[in-house]
């Protein structure tokens, strides 16, 4: 399941509408299929991984993240009906799916065939590897990562607006990475007007996984740019899973005193700046107290000399 | 010799104007005895091992992170004297003392009595162990820490001034534990007069080890505290090796323009704070290019929910 896991992250930021599963198909202890959701949203994980196999899935176990599809497409037949004809004797599910055109669906179509199911296996990981899919359908809206490149004291660039560059080729080559795995990147009207900032991926073999390109802006519409009124419009979003938020400090106020935003991904230089930008405005925040028990560091990594912090939104 | 750093470091911010020497002495492969610089800088670490080995120092080797002291004084002979006397053999030291008292002839007076020599074992890690005393010696200032307590976005209080608290209880604690390696806490006036601190140690058995306490300030004194009219006035320290700068701001920003600080100790709460008070003001920096370089992140450490991040001022 752990391989299955790190198949569908990988697919993180091409498969929405679609989730990104991965599958894994497992005969006699060896690996004799696997696949993530295509891009685009089809073939499924599970039918790559099956057409992969071939013949070896006769008997075999198939590892999903996510419950197989039991809604009809014209796209393509359900995986629920494709695993059994394959052959397939047992299948382990990392977590059911909440789409209700699926949900539980799915897996009484493979126990009528006559396939075991066990499911909620690695659930946490398979959860967090689809975290993007299951916020726009638990939540309705994508979920959505901040990024900030910051000095130590948490400044974005010089009074004169200088920040090329606060961080080194290490943490923008990590950006680029982040870009790849969102389905959307937005950025506010002063950073598109200051930088025109192209937002593309620029890693060698990933130029392809460039993803849309959205403007927070109440003004006109840009050509090649989607628009988004206010942080609320994140909601009419239905075909974004992964919403990267790249700033400016206008933008990223906005979201956070929306509380629109899942989690923050600071890249850290280590370097002062002193006077100079300052990352955010008023959030909402009136006493230091209320800001406790809001953000978890959940990770952290260095980046060349810089250090990447990520910090996740603490729900309950 | 890794032991008898640990001892000099464990007794840094208690021996000045003396350097915070450790000293270990093995015979047979085991420790007959160990010693740091006693409080108040007597007796050295030498004299404290010897007296605990007693006759087990005769043929024995010592290991010192500091070469032994050759300059007569009414509190104590020489340990280049007493160590031959106690029959030690072989003597193995960290670094040479820049002190020009005994620079070279400690070793010198040991080799003439007989005892065998051997310098520059584990140099760096004794220099580090003693940085504050060296930096007095070799550059007629203490070493300088500035500390500070922020939030992800830099912040150290809301625009009300509220502060209380940034960072929570193990952060405070490990601010205890530095205060307790300071020779001399200086905070600016702003900060005494808002907050009227202690800047004691509030550490079990650590209470002794408070620290003197200093006002960066141009106006008039306070009983209990040293004035600096400008944090050049730290070449008057002649008898401070370590001292640490608690804050405010106008103070961290005055001794960062100036170029006085050569560690900084971040605290960072995993808390956003948003419009608030920013930790530093103009520091003299015009240019992006110009900040990187100064700084090398050299430690970092989990403390509570806060996160510890430590950089060395890079000097070439």
């Amino acid at each position: 399941m752990k391989e299955a896991v790190r198949l569908g992250e990988a697919a993180r930021g091409r498969s929405a509408p679609n989730p990104n599963v991965g599958c894994v198909i497992v005969d006699d202890g060896k690996i004799v299929g696997q696949g993530a959701t295509a891009p685009g949203g089809r073939p499924h994980a599970e039918a790559v991984a099956l057409k992969q196999a071939g013949k070896k899935a006769r008997g075999a176990t198939l590892y999903t993240t996510l419950e197989p599809c039991a809604h009809a497409s014209e796209r393509g037949p359900t995986c629920a009906a494709i695993i059994p004809a394959a052959g397939i004797a047992r299948v382990v599910i990392g977590i059911m799916d909440p789409d209700p055109r699926t949900s539980g669906h799915g897996t009484r179509m493979l126990r009528k065939a006559g396939v075991e199911v066990k499911s909620g296996v690695a659930r946490q990981a398979a959860r967090d590897s689809m975290s993007g899919y299951l916020s726009r359908i638990e939540r309705g809206r994508p979920r959505i990562t901040l990024k900030l490149a910051l000095s130590i004291d948490g400044k974005v660039a010089l009074p004169s607006g200088e920040s090329k560059w606060i961080t080194g080729e290490d943490a923008r080559a990590h950006v680029h990475l982040e870009r790849a795995h969102s389905d959307m990147i937005l950025v506010g009207r002063g950073t598109y007007q200051a930088d025109k900032p192209k937002l593309d991926v620029r890693l060698p073999g990933l130029e392809q996984w460039s993803p849309r390109r959205a403007l927070l802006t109440s003004g006109e519409a840009v050509a090649g740019w989607e628009i988004l009124g206010s942080p609320q419009d994140v909601y009419r979003l239905h075909d974004v899973n992964d919403l990267l938020v790249e700033g400016g400090s206008a933008t990223a106020t906005a979201f956070l005193a929306a509380d629109l935003v899942d989690r923050i991904l600071i890249y850290r230089a280590p370097i002062l700046v002193g006077e100079g930008k300052q990352s955010l405005g008023y959030i909402g925040l009136d006493a230091i107290a209320d800001a406790h028990g809001r953000w978890r560091a959940s990770d952290g990594a260095r980046l060349g000399i810089d250090r990447l912090e990520v910090y996740e939104r603490v729900r309950e």
